[in-house]
């Protein structure tokens, strides 16, 4: 039931040194989930402890170099690894043609095939579901069709309490149509509504991305509620002219946006080369939305699961 | 006068979380030339203190990803530091249609042209001279066509012995023609010649690049004499077989290969990611050739100046 988010890049289109491009690992019950993959992720991923081998999904934002250079690279990596199974690559139109070109030159004796599903960036949808999860897409608003992207735990099965099983003698049978949500007539007639037998075992958790974009009313509508929000910051707020001109954002406008959507915790990154020290730029957020950390480089961000938990 | 050789990357085509993918700068008289680009090499300039704009040359030895990945984000960061003037990239051929491509995706705005120097890896020839130096490309032997690249430093101008402008009272006009390479007559009809006059105030200094390739004769033969050689040294001497296979060379192999060319000192690297540690490839080539050391990302070589040097 873990779920964490690891950062393997965090610098704007220019790296530093402490700083690679965009990326990012989103750990979630064993699956991990490659979240845009600049230039130097498989050495990042290999830095901090993961395998390369664990991504069967890599989510991919925009077509800006910076958020996909790294993808060359790590197919040639996980062929020389032994990889067998498909990859599967979400990103704006136009990744098939790179991919294709990229293959043509670099793609003799890749191992397994490169699935790309082209997203439509222009409105909300699920692109990856399973037991578990749902991934969806949102609009980003960028200077090229962008995507955000929201990793939702689905709503667990809920669990019977103990006590009632022993109150009411349950039989298996009722068990288990109790778990599947009916309700349970006693033998006198009456009728014990299900949530009173049964509980959430877990609030299902979110966590949303958001890179590149302004900060707008629609991205916080998107991510509403998140636990866990990363969003750009490529700079302070008093180059927020420039900022918009870019499609950027502010710290101070992402914590507004983060204050708006009513989300728990705040990662501020995508931080401009020019900041060397990003202090001043969660202090500015801190002061409208006290719960912002900035993201650096090999960090993780667990997203804490409220247990236990009844409704 | 400065000749040295920072290490940017070292690893095989597998990166590890201490080697990145092949890349080094050769720094000659406050010039830059960045010797392969594997994925990652401008985040590496960055880390041990370079700006990418210093470079103007990229020699690229094959078009391997390992060694050219990096290529992409640097032509990106270039052009967003501003860059004006043309950079010269000297690779093998396929590389201008592998950059078209590229371009044709990435290229909007990128603000100085990318002039790519197709090489014939068959034959050795100078690619690059100025007044200081020359840069020749030599054939390699992996699995694609590869080049090896050789550093020269030209020989200098001699310089006269003070001694002997007091000795002989030599006029300017004098001093100006012996420094040209004449001899000088005496009044009474005595030819002191050239060289008893001036001497060569330094030995030109040479650095070899060999990776990757087969150690064989032809190599030996194209770094005769170098000051300074990088050899790949993949694998192990007990790997052989398997690595002639796979154009590639063992530690002992390239020690055998610096003994017989007669190279001053040898640095190994491009290792296998199977080594966590290098120090029994190390060993096994200091048993043939003493004065090896291993590549390590970040660590610096110097070509020392034989200074003064008449001969």
């Amino acid at each position: 039931m873990s779920f964490s988010v690891t950062i393997l890049g965090c610098s704007a289109a220019l790296p530093t040194a402490n700083r690679f491009p965009s990326a990012q690992l989103v750990s979630i019950r064993n699956r991990r989930y490659l979240v845009d993959c600049g230039e130097g992720a498989q050495m990042q991923l290999c830095r901090y402890g993961f395998s390369a081998l664990q991504v069967n999904h890599v989510f991919i934002s925009h077509l800006h170099g910076d958020h996909m250079f790294g993808l060359f690279g790590l197919i040639s990596t996980m062929s020389m690894m032994g990889r067998r199974s498909p990859l599967h690559i979400y990103a704006p139109c136009g990744m098939q043609q790179i991919l294709d070109d990229h293959l043509r030159y670099f793609g003799e004796g890749v191992s397994y095939s490169v699935e790309v599903h082209e997203l439509c960036c222009e409105r909300q949808s699920i692109i990856l579901e399973d037991k578990h999860i749902t991934v969806s897409t949102f609009p980003l608003y960028h200077r090229v069709p962008t995507c955000g992207f929201l990793f939702c735990e689905k709503t667990p099965p809920r669990n019977i309490f103990k006590e009632a099983i022993a109150k009411y003698s349950l039989p298996l049978c009722a068990i288990i149509a109790i778990k599947n949500g009916s309700d349970y007539t006693l033998p006198d007639g009456e009728v014990i509504p299900n949530e009173q037998l049964t509980y959430q075992p877990y609030a299902p958790r979110t966590y949303a991305y958001c890179s590149d974009t302004i900060a707008c009313r629609e991205v916080a509508l998107a991510v509403q509620g998140a636990d866990l929000l990363y969003h750009e910051a490529t700079f302070a707020d008093d180059m927020r002219d420039f900022a918009i001109n870019r499609g950027h954002a502010t710290a101070r406008q992402a914590a507004q946006l983060a204050r708006d959507a009513g989300v728990k915790r705040l990662i501020i990154g995508h931080f401009s080369s020019r900041y060397r020290s990003v202090d001043a730029l969660v202090a500015e957020a801190q002061q409208v939305f006290p719960n912002t950390c900035a993201a650096k480089d090999g960090a993780t961000f667990f997203l804490n699961q409220d247990l236990p938990f009844a409704d």
